[in-house]
This record gives structure tokens, sequence and C-alpha cells, in this order.
């Protein structure tokens, strides 16, 4: 099973970290052991870590996906098993250091505990993944709050790109970007987040966790 | 499962491709799908990519380690279950790009059939990690051909480098980094590679793998 996340794929998200604005969809993986189901516990922030979250609306596929042809939007939605809401959590200094050596992220996105997921979501409680409002709050203060409708690439073209180089499987969990708001939280922190469809709160979407300092070996230092 | 894959953990490896030595041991992620078992046919290379090989030397693992400390060398033996070769294949005119603009790695490292494996090597056969000949040939012509001592960072160092990061779970596959002589391959080439221990080729670990041009929809463009 793999995570593939999409990055960059909000305008004002891409404006806010001072990136450039990808010509085509790119992603990269979190590893299986980054999620963090409900009720599993606290996010953990590594020692020396600047920890952000990226709330972001998650594909869960229900079908094998190869070369898959982009003019096929019903074909997308019908490879779409169901969905869940995730947040992307990012070492994001761990994340500069690697963008300015040109290093991998898989260090930066994939320590354990960096993906919270929601329950699942049954696809009827979203009759449109690009219609979507998802939010997500800090200690109750809303830092992300934002509609699918601004995706840069819409779930057809994230497909397309990500399955004419891997293979997608039922079961892999395709994260769709985050919108504008990512910012550092630390311990003490609670994060709640979820979607609205049409103005009305998706009960399985909500999630609610903790942040809590890491007790662990690792400390950040320089590669 | 994950596949976790050391980077630049040969010398004479980071010199002939200009990199920077590191610190401490990093590595990126293979999405499960670029595995390609023993017969399962040709490594195929994407349109307009430069695709290059890297043998290396594969563990695989048997128990779960999260903070294994780095001072515990018969435990990191302990914990692997057995070993294999492998070769991670890599677009390279894909990963300068990612360097130079800073962007994930995983799309150069994750395309289907980047990561031919050999069969599974008994623990037995190899007695000790740090003492093995890798080689790789292509068309019969040897182009990688070094011993595992030159590794920069040991098995334990590397299980714990990551460990610290993400929990190695048992059947995960660690790459432990290629030797100098990476190069490109195109439709046509015959890669072969192997291990020998005190002289004597390991039958598991032979692999044999021909390149095709792909017929797929990826075609190379900036990102
Ligand atoms: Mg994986
Ligand atoms: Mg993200
Ligand atoms: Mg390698």
């Amino acid at each position: 099973m793999n995570v593939v996340c999409i990055g960059r794929n909000y305008a004002d998200h891409v404006a806010e970290l001072n990136s450039a604005r990808p010509k085509q969809p790119f992603y990269f993986l979190k590893p299986t052991t980054s999620i963090l189901l409900p009720g599993e516990g606290p996010v953990i922030r590594p020692r020396g870590v600047e920890l952000s979250y990226e709330v972001e609306l998650a594909l869960i596929m229900g079908k094998t996906l190869k070369d898959f042809p982009v003019e096929n939007e019903a074909g997308a939605i019908d490879a779409i098993e169901s969905y869940a809401l995730g947040i992307d959590m990012t070492a994001r200094n761990v994340q500069w250091e690697a963008k300015k050596k040109g290093l991998p992220w898989s260090i930066n996105k994939g320590f354990d505990t960096f993906l919270p997921m929601s329950n699942i979501i049954p696809k009827s409680a979203i009759p449109n993944p690009h219609s979507i409002e998802l939010y997500l709050s800090v200690n109750n203060e809303v830092r992300q709050n934002d509609s699918t409708e601004l995706f840069l690439f819409r779930v057809p073209e994230m497909l397309s790109a990500i399955s004419k180089v891997m293979t997608l499987e039922k079961g892999d969990i395709v994260l769709t970007g985050t919108p504008k708001g990512v910012g550092p939280v630390g311990p003490g922190d609670v994060m709640r987040a979820g979607i609205s469809v049409n103005g009305k709160e998706i009960e399985e979407a909500k999630i609610e966790v903790p942040v809590e300092e890491s007790t662990g070996a690792y400390e950040y230092a320089e590669t």
C-alpha cells in the first residue's frame, strides 16, 4: 500500500511558502507507518523540528489505475472507493534544508504520527470532491478554511499524472494538497479538522488530535 | 510495507555525481509498486528519461525497530531476516531537475519496474553484510564492482538513523546505497548483477533483466 501526496495544489499555499507553481502535478510518498488512525494518540513533534500542519482531502482508491486518461472525468470519480480527511504533518525546517540541498523529502514528511487520518467517509457523503470545504483549527482558532474548488490540478489530472509513473492500487491513499494557512504547532496544541459539504459538516471527517513533544531519540541535525 | 533507500553511502559514488557527502544517513522511499520480482519481465525506460542503474544490497527486516541504538551491532544484524540484491533504477535527468528545484525524489525513483530484486538470500549465506562484493554488468561488461566494506554508514548506523524517524517493520526492505560506476542503460541492454562472498558467487543473488522502451503514456516534461 502506498500513500501518495500531491504537492503545491492551491495557488495561495504555493505563494505563502514562496514556492514555484508546478507546470504539472508532482507528488511525494509518506511511509505507511506515518498514519495515525482516530484515537491512536497524539502527533509527536520530533525534537528540534518546526512542525507544521497541512489539512488535505484524501482519496482512498478502489481500483487499479495505470496510465489513466486525464479526459475520463467520470472514470476518475469511479476509481475512488471512499474519502477521508488527513493532515500532512511536515517538519518544515527539515524540508527547507532538503529543498536547499536538493535532498529527498522522505524524512521531513515521514515521521511516525505525521499522518493523522479521519474515519472513512462514505462516497455518498461527497457527491463532488471538487466542491467541499476543508478546515483546520489550532486550539479552536481557524487556520485553514478553503474549498477544493481552488485545486490547481483536479482529481483526473492528479490520477493521470501519478498513474503514468506508478500503478495506483486498491487501498492506496492519495492526498490532494493543502490550501493556504499552514503554520507551526507545538506541545499542548490541539488540532481539529473537518469537511463541510454545502455548509453541513461531515461527522466521519472530524479529526481531533493533540500535539506532544517527543521523548524519542531523534534530534534535528544537519544532513 | 515500506521500501527505504539510503542515499550516498559510498564515497566514490558521492564523488561521481558531484554530490555533497552527508553528515548522517539520509533516505528516500520507493513505492511497493516499483518492485520487479525475478522473472517478472523487463525494466521499462520511460520516454525522455535517462535511465540509470544502482546495484545495492537489500536488507529484509525481521523485527520491528524504533529508536534502535547505534551501538548495538549484534542487535542490528539480529533484526535482519534475510537479504536480497536490488537495483535502484533512477530517472537521472528527472532527479537532476528535482535536486535543482528542491522537489521530492519520489517520481525519479518510483516508476513501475524501477526496483528489480533477486530471490531471497538466506541469512546464512551472508555471515557479514559489511564484507561482500556487489557487481553489476551491462551486456556482460562490468560497470559496478565494489565491496560493502566501503559503506560510509554501516548497518547499525542506517537502522538507527531510519528508526529514529519511522518505525521499521518486519518485511520492510532497506536498500543500503550503491557503489561507484552508475550509468545509463537503454532498450536492448541486459543488466546482470550479483553478490560474491569470499570470492564465491551466491546463486540466489543473481539478477538478469533486460531493458525495454516504454509504450506507456509518460513522457518527460519539466515540473
Ligand atoms: Mg510505501
Ligand atoms: Mg501536503
Ligand atoms: Mg540508490
